[in-house]
């Protein structure tokens, strides 16, 4: 507990939460390898009886994962604790999650309980957490509008009980820097056996003070673990981002004085992996990585700027692992060279005909690309795992046509539940009647959100990456495809989200 | 000084510094009305010295604002005091803001000056902005990396030449929030004639903290104005983002005790404007401005979360301005009807021949798309006034065709100085076969570097709103084009920016 910082992340779990942004299995564990890689020391990898579908994901992380110590949240009852501690079973290190409201406002509307039925469920949750690791965390939700008296009670016993951790969330992001880290050093001071339990702080952005909010609890208040999220990703305006606490814990060292695991070089690449699998699209603005965040990587190379560089940067853009983009592949390229920068760029396919299938394609998008870059190769990868998992509907080929004057139009061949269809459509744009060819087929009856384009690289050769993002009865998904076309790119969008909107999950979303 | 805070845009100055984020004249008009709708305190409008575009550009500014304080900035010298004066002399109410790096890295490898060099060129600065306004505000360029002592002198001697607001910005937003605010506190206990000023705060992002360091240094030390931008815009990880600090101080009024003059329900219209006009896009889970910062404006209907909203919900979407899209206008829609629906939306069309031809072009849209929306005549209307400011290059029509198997191609018909061209070009998709078809005739040799599409309202039908960033040579433009067909407002982007990059400016960028 000395003078080291404990990085939580929960972008699977908080982060996931965030309307569209749910993720299958695969993708799960193609991100949880990446905050392995980044060092992260906890990854809460879901909520075990949130759903079947999160068991899985969290079971099948736990046996993959080795450095992190994996986590399953769940709610103060035995059942949750049950599923979380057998999801939980194949993992060198866990830990268990358990959390209750303690704010007047929760307890009474949310909980429809009692603060003694609380504080007494509280209690039970941990010991019986207990009986399946020694890492059990507790949180309490709505924890900075709780009463601080009700707090330190709750705290105190669960401590006694064998919590370890003591998580306080600023569950809807009401927290003010000054405010929200005395409160963690006054229940730090109060708290009998506080020294018993590593203290914990989860921001939310809301009033764009979670990065702030959650030094204050470290600074201020004494906290030695950062909940947060690759991007900030999570519900509203997000979780703490794990790039701003990271990079201002190693700027501020002379200030905060805390030692960190992360590999910080990892920073960028899981901030492209959480955004392309999610379709949450990273601002240029956004501080560490966005794409003008650093002079260098937003392609600026005006006399002043450089030689005033080390006037202007408090950090260089390669701590972070931004790297110009490199032609790493070409046409000529064999498969051993396809297959050797798989493996450089943590990609692990799991059979040889995963490892065909990727190399058919990247042979395929050679022919019409003449610069293969890194981003590619992992658009090409995560394109083809998602068509793997999801096969309701698969793209085969699209012809559309678009002229002033004239209506837009397209015909596209899918295959719905293995059946290849052909159909026509006509639109504002070649877009609407791609989708419009689509829907003529498979009639989901869906609407659209939001439509975003971003490329991959940079330059027009670059593959253009779609998400579009569908409702349907309550239910919001978010597709992404990409392609060097842009409207064949939206087609396999509508199809990987038509497939996520079929693939139907029921999952309880808790807020914390 | 009592007790109300001071909001001071610096949008149209340290915003559009950003890289690709340069605005044209009537641009930054229609940014400054907004301003005044949302009753911002003070608009920086530029740096008149900077170029004669940006002189222009705050002398008309300070001609049709009424509402607001116009402010330019200007270096510590007669010079550009004295432009910054010219262009201000409209103004009802006009500030000189001139500035001077105080720390030793900023005196020595920028200025390469003596600290008594800096110390009396301050002095003199000041006295001659006297001469031109009694509101003049002074700040120490990387300040708060500045030794204290010099900053102490320095200021001292400001105000006694007649300094009304003394800014100490976080030039590489190096600050924490405790450090920073008492920094703030400091200088105005050690500065013996700090009461006569009013202390001002301006925060960069990069450490994600802009924010709760500018509350920081209102809490902690006292200051009473915050400088910021709409949506955080910037270079770098961009400003204090002017909606979080205002939504922060009016949640969290128990807390700061403060007034402000903000009328918080043009919040996300300015902020829409502002994204429109620069193409930064904002993303999903950005706080206050964010799609998905408040759960009904992301579109969820969901039960649970409905019945909880006062249980996680510490901001109401409509204080905010979110609004749902209304469908405002159709295809039978008459002249009449859409000029009172310009009017409600505040924009101001010069000329009844501008009416007249944004009239056309929404006929024209209404008969490809069912249903217009207040977004939609935005879009229009901002197409409309870029095409109409540079008219180097315009776009004609366009003819494109892509299917699997083959190589996407398009015709695209421009005029280039008035003449009209048709050329034809291949790509690896219909975009990139529009740029090469563009290219061919226009022979720009520039450099693509981001490409965005983002839809303008929800649903299928939506026009795409894209943005093209183009490098050339060290220069940096964003263009902007929108249309219901990707292609063609893929096309019309191109163009836009291949426009901004003809019209040649060259204009210095100071960091503040």
């Amino acid at each position: 507990m000395a003078d080291k910082l404990i990085i939580f992340d929960t972008t699977l779990r908080d982060g996931e939460q965030s309307p569209g942004a749910s993720m299958t299995k695969d993708e799960k564990i193609r991100i949880a390898k990446q905050l392995e890689r980044l060092k992260v020391d906890v990854i809460e990898a879901g909520f075990a009886a949130a759903s079947p579908g999160d068991f899985d994901s969290i079971k099948t992380i736990a046996g993959i994962i080795k450095d992190s110590t994996i986590c399953s949240l769940s709610r103060a009852n035995d059942r949750d604790i049950s599923r979380a501690a057998e999801a939980l079973a194949a993992a060198e290190r866990k830990r268990i999650h358990t959390f209750i409201a303690t704010s007047a406002l929760h307890m009474e509307k949310k909980l429809r309980m009692t603060p003694d039925q609380v504080f007494e469920q509280a209690k039970l949750a941990v010991r019986f957490a207990r009986k399946f690791t020694d890492d059990v965390e507790f949180s309490t939700e709505d924890g900075s509008r709780s009463d601080i008296d009700f707090l330190c009670k709750v705290i105190e016993a669960v401590i006694a009980e064998g919590a370890t951790t003591i998580n306080i969330p600023d569950t809807v992001g009401y927290g003010v820097p000054e405010l929200y880290g005395h409160l963690i050093k006054t229940l730090r001071e109060r708290v009998p056996n506080s020294d018993k339990a590593v203290w914990s702080v989860h921001c939310h952005n809301d009033l764009g003070m979670a990065v702030a909010n959650s030094l204050a609890g470290v600074y201020i208040g004494g906290a030695r673990q950062v909940e947060c999220t690759i991007n900030g990703l999570g519900e509203r305006a997000g979780n703490t981002a794990l790039e701003e606490v990271v990079m201002a814990m190693r700027t501020r060292k002379d200030h905060f004085k805390l030692d960190l695991n992360i590999d910080t070089s990892q920073i960028v690449a899981a901030s492209k992996l959480v955004s392309q699998i999610t379709g949450f699209a990273v601002q240029p603005n956004k501080a560490v990585v966005g794409a003008n965040a650093f002079a260098h990587a937003s392609g600026i190379h005006q006399d002043g700027v450089l030689k005033a560089r080390d006037t202007y940067e408090i950090m260089r853009a390669e701590d972070v692992g931004w790297t110009a983009n490199k032609i790493v592949l070409g046409k000529l390229s064999g498969r051993n060279a396809f297959k050797q920068r798989l493996e450089e760029l943590g990609i692990e396919l799991e059979s040889e005909t995963e490892v065909n299938a990727a190399f058919a394609r990247f042979k395929e998008l050679a022919d019409r690309k003449a610069e293969i870059f890194d981003e590619d190769i992992i658009a090409l990868v995560s394109d083809e795992q998602q068509s793997h998992d999801n096969e309701y509907y698969r793209f085969v080929s699209l012809s559309q046509h678009s002229e002033t004057g004239e209506r837009p139009a397209a015909k596209v061949v899918f295959t719905m539940d293995g059946k290849e269809l052909m159909c026509k459509g006509e639109g504002n744009g070649p877009v609407d009647a791609t989708v419009n060819a689509i829907e003529a087929e498979a009639k989901s009856g869906s609407e659209l959100l939001l439509f975003s384009v971003n490329a991959i690289t940079t330059g027009t050769q670059s593959q253009g990456e779609v998400t579009m993002r569908l409702s349907k009865a309550g239910r919001i998904v978010n597709g992404v495809g990409a392609d060097p076309d842009i409207v064949v790119a939206s087609a396999k969008a509508y199809l990987s989200a038509l497939n996520k909107l079929h693939s139907k999950t029921e999952k309880l979303n808790p807020q914390l």
